[in-house]
């Protein structure tokens, strides 16, 4: 079984389900619905960005500046493969 | 969303739910069939036991000691709750 640290550490693997199901989301959503610190989130973030398995967009709305985060093809593609792999970890539970 | 790191480690994680499914089972075997090092797995077996996740037991098999591995009810409950977690995060993500 093979659980890829960059999607399974407890912190990233709720931003990368978070990104997986609502999208393109801000920096600000994402630390009051993940309920991390900015410090924490920020950290994160740039692991993901570094595995290009997240891609950051700038841009300005009502002239203040928004930073946006969403999951790269990459990024899809690593997090639906690790739930596959939790699948198959919980699913061969009921085989004994 | 709380997932305990004690089982959420990938490691630890695979060596919860072997316990899990297979019961009581040897140092020896362990090793094998999650295939680990020896001394990561000892690592990670004293870190379960230090929190009374796992009980180990010593005895003699044909002359020779044997160490044997099992969860307790608390580790059991651990581990069940933890895929719980697991299951509702996979389970929302088809809800959007």
């Amino acid at each position: 079984m093979d659980l890829d640290k960059l999607v399974h550490q407890p912190t990233r693997l709720q931003i990368f389900a978070y990104l997986y199901r609502h999208g393109e989301t801000s920096f600000p959503t994402l630390k009051d619905d993940l309920d991390v610190t900015e410090g924490n989130l920020a950290s994160h973030l740039r692991k993901m960005e570094d595995a290009d398995a997240v891609a950051m967009q700038k841009q300005f709305v009502d002239r203040r500046p928004q930073t946006t985060y969403e999951l790269t093809d990459d990024g899809r593609e690593l997090f639906e493969n690790h739930v596959e792999t939790l699948e198959s970890l919980i699913d061969n539970l009921d085989d004994s």
